[in-house]
């Protein structure tokens, strides 16, 4: 079995780290839609609000832990973008990270829709629809609560992406608070854990374009049909741009705030392999 | 005392790994049916859904911790399978560890039974019944939820176990995340709980043959009759087969998708102790 | 400052032993009463059954965060009772650690009677009762719920500290399971929340002779009288008694289990200081 | 974008502080306050006191994340203020760091109120109160509960105060329980769980002058009014004065009961860099 597996092995490092984002996303939105469709299907009986904050909190964790030695688990193309921006990501990988991610939210959907697929239909009938007392819809993607103005939904993502980001930042940031192997992953899940259960009421803190475009995807083809993007006054773009913007603005924060008045670094660290230019140490020659 | 107890001193390996296995799924069952039985018994008053999510979730971690260095803490006869195929344990022993998975189990269950007669007396009338308002046979093993169909929970458990084995691999490969000591035995526990939150309505998460059959067996001696096999549609077996077929394809999965993609180390870091055959790297002969 | 406390220096080990499980079974109770405390006096308005779980669960990590380092954190006479069993404590200091556990209980409990004193009087209307609708002695110590029988009573108890002292020899043995320095606190108290999750609604899980005289003796001076004692059919010696047996139990079958069959160790190592004969560990001479 | 951030590099040592304190609290308010505005905003049914918990506790431990490199960590005049009498933190800096925590207080709070503008809003019908069936004042700072007599509220404050400095202290003390790098934010903020959980329903567990007067000017300028200061008695100056008074208090016991008494450690454990006066060891000439 083992020299049979071995026999696939790829050695291409992009392709390599397409399937890992891939796989993280679909971790990740595997457990957290799957965790909304249990509240949702069991109207409240065997799960509660803060039980989906603890699916996507977790399902973070493990997407994180699925796919981090591979290709660093951005999981998330707002946060591939700040990357890109501070010069840690090649811009020319974006597009591809970005697509594996959408692909992988797009197949952890299709498989909640499988898993729940009985459920689903008892529920709501059978008849599959996007508002109303036995929508299923928000089971995939996320819609703004019923008196959030559009302006709202956009700061409300920009304010939620930004404090994901100071707190990603932060606990990348070795000279600010260095850390155990292994916790990396459980942090970032706490810190979803905590925005979710402090700025989710609002729209479903989606935080991510593709945790929120590839199940919508899904949901256009299953069944629900265009209603997705209709919804909520057209809200499908909010959390595609909005946080890309917060993403920014909470990086811009952290460097202006925090990270860039770290006293320089000597190049013996560097040497050292305790803290290179990717990190925002000084570049030796 | 200590003098006493190391007379009684085993060298055999198998046997002490048998040990351990029994051990482990016991302490696993007494929290995680344990729970079962104080939401059940109490209504919902002492616990909720999430409880018991947690009752199997920290189970999962004590039997893990109170087997893992003797036998590898399995506790799971599907977790052995994958192994035994990936050629990371040995098949003669697949047998010994499978009925001292079962074992543990069942005598687990017998003593959740001995803690809560009492509680189980007055919440069920002195009736014990597998289906009706006051059935008590879900205190021990699982049953479907009436709206699903037997090829969906094929398919529940088949996701399930498959999601359990995703994570399990990737928190064991030292290549992707490097773990401290101590926090394995946490994270397999965090998966069974984020499992338990998303995919746990359909048909109560068992992913696991000896979980479910070890006190599907007591219920069936205890008094709970023939129907703990009859119920659900002769649901016992589902519970038996589709973890062993997820955890083959979350296996194959993780496999093709990360491990076998990972740049072979150097056989110096295999005599250095860090890494050697049996945690994927390369043999050196 | 710092000077005047260092004029407070006291050099007798036993007495800064006493004094730092006085204070760790201090926090315990501070933390753990007083969550009960929360949702006796709330009506489970700001809290419910889960929060007194993590109350004591964060009580007793704390309780031995504080004193670990010192008197290496018992904080119960049934393990203190169980390590002189063992040999890894002396009988001696055992009456001085029971002793000063208790009185760590009963001013933790003051503590909590003071602090809740206006909460108390509203809640039960001025009238401090052991039994009834607004019964408010529950608050600090045990009662067994009605339906149990005290022979069903001294069974979970005896099965609920058999639980905890396997958990915790578990993760004490470092060849069975090593663990980062500062984990085990956290995980002691994982321990207790689970068996709060899986084994709290038969009796209050006391587990621990001093978490529960201490503050019974607390409620009989304050003003709730002998019902304390007379309550639950007698019920106040069990969880002093059963206790203390379930933790010999629990050692017992760990040992057998696990422990004693571990390889013996070189004194190479015990030399290096990684094992010793405390820990299990042969006796190098 | 790195070099352009880098022209903005500060040396000055207090402005880099002041700005990692402010920052740090910013986030504590953010997750904390934000978690009650949900919780207020959609009446329970988007989580429940157990959130505001969680909310406050991971607001405390990111808070520390993303200042503790710089400042340390305070996050909290009364700490700030202990640490001084201690002797470990120069009475100089105590009013920039004070304002400034009040300042990342107020701010955040301000970014909450802009988030939950509309939902506001919608649940207070437009009107901005601080008592009655739809106040909203308490999304931002605390008030006693109508049951609580002012000298209760105070004794409420200083025990809950003491509390987290006793847990506090023994989580930096390292000659008591030395903890990897990354878990004392995390277990701080366990601390602020359990306080929340055993001591919250009182008056709000303010424990923090800044974390309570912030918002409250904030909730003064924004519409609510001078019945922030009048309500509850003239309640505002207990979280102000009493945490201090707190603060002391548990100082005391833990220095007291616990770390005077811990063994002088050589001198030349000192110059290893392991421990130093500011750690409690001796001074070295």
């Amino acid at each position: 079995m083992e020299r049979l597996l071995r026999k696939c092995h790829i050695r291409n490092q992009l392709v390599r780290e397409c399937m890992a984002e891939c796989l993280g996303v679909y971790v990740l939105i595997l457990f957290g839609c799957g965790s909304v469709a249990q509240v949702t299907t069991t109207e409240d009986k065997k799960g509660q609000y803060l039980s989906i904050n603890l699916g996507f909190a977790l399902g973070v964790t493990f997407g994180v832990f699925v796919s981090r030695g591979v290709s660093g688990a951005h999981l998330n193309p707002a946060v591939s973008l700040s990357l890109c921006v501070l010069g840690r990501h090649p811009w020319l990988k974006l597009p591809f990270y970005v697509f594996f991610q959408v692909l992988g939210a797009f197949l952890a959907a299709a498989t909640v829709g499988l898993q729940y697929y009985d459920a689903i239909q008892i529920y709501s009938g059978g008849v599959l629809t996007v508002t109303g007392p036995t929508a299923t819809a928000g089971i995939f993607s996320t819609y703004p609560a019923d008196y959030l103005s559009l302006w709202g939904g956009v700061v409300d993502q920009v304010i939620g992406t930004a404090a994901l980001l100071l707190c990603v930042l932060a606990l990348g940031d070795r000279r600010n608070s260095p850390l155990p192997d292994g916790a990396q992953p459980v942090l970032v899940g706490a810190a979803v854990l905590v925005i979710g259960i402090s700025m989710g009421s609002n729209s479903g803190y989606a935080l991510n374009p593709a945790r929120d475009f590839g199940p919508r995807l899904f949901t256009y083809i299953a069944g629900w049909g265009v209603d997705v993007f209709k919804a909520g006054g057209g809200w499908w773009w909010v959390p595609i741009v909005a946080p890309c913007v917060g993403a920014l603005l909470g990086t811009l924060i952290y460097e202006l705030m925090i990270e860039v008045h770290h006293p320089p670094t000597s190049c013996l660290e560097v040497t050292e392999g305790k803290m290179g230019p990717e990190l925002g140490g000084p570049e030796c020659a």
